[in-house]
């Protein structure tokens, strides 16, 4: 499936902070790390752990500059 | 200014498309590609042009993973 | 690929309104209709036309509740 | 209130996940089933329980397509 | 309606800047202008214009601070 | 830095509620009250605490409009 995010990168789950509700997921970028949050409920479904190869994936309109 | 938002990069502006109400612009850091939708105010305000040096900046609430 | 996205629906794209910078695209999900502003460059790399089957995907942290 | 979110369906709560900052809940509308992460204090704001007529209301800015 | 979004504020439209498939409304809420992106079909859908008494409202996973 | 979020308001720290992943925050600008879900690791990274002194953003795009 091709997703319209305009933004999505491959990288490994690094670490994975796991909450009630919420979960906080790192993932490795080449140099860059990412910062998900995430429902709890993802993580489950999805199986993650650490080391999965993973893209990260932003919607363009999510994304601000900074100058 | 610290910003709370978990995912922030350092980059160059690639690329400007203006828009009426919103503008898409083009941010490379390292070897990847970010691609920002910001309104075209924004563009204006900050008066962003090529080449400038940017931040750009994702709320970790915004990010997903696909797996 | 599995999107940590927990909303997830198969529908048939019913319209595009294209723009400069951002597009409207309306996805029909049964008898609901779905409204998705994506970037005018994501329907061009997609190649999004009417009545392509389509998933629609939103993020738990982006849906309110009204009652 | 007329709200400007393009994506706002009727539907009736199915589970309520409270946690200490973020609660998760499930929205059945029709035969979809939406996931919303909205604040516990929303939560205990509106006092909303299971079997509440509710209305889920996502922004078009908030949707992606998937082909 | 009760809405789940925790930021919500009354105001009065000072500005409407209409495109094709997106707008922005300026908000004036006190002292504050708040600016929203929505699509140009919800400026139509609810007939915005000019001096309307609105709410603006914000998801609070949508809100960041700065430091 | 100059940030492309045309919502930026400032304020002050009045409440912080912390959870395993995420975290509310709440900061009074003017009379008004808002309302931050945001990491709990963001909380810890910026030192934020009570009677801080802040600056609450918000991107265009999240802004929705009820009338």
């Amino acid at each position: 499936m091709k997703l319209s995010a305009r933004n999505q990168f491959q990288g490994t789950v690094t670490r994975i902070t796991e909450g009630q509700a919420m979960a906080e997921v790192a993932v490795k970028v080449g140099n860059l790390e990412f910062i998900a949050a995430i429902t709890e409920g993802s993580v489950k479904n999805m199986g993650l752990k650490l080391n999965d190869s993973v893209t990260v994936a932003v919607k363009a309109t999510e994304v601000m500059i900074g100058k």
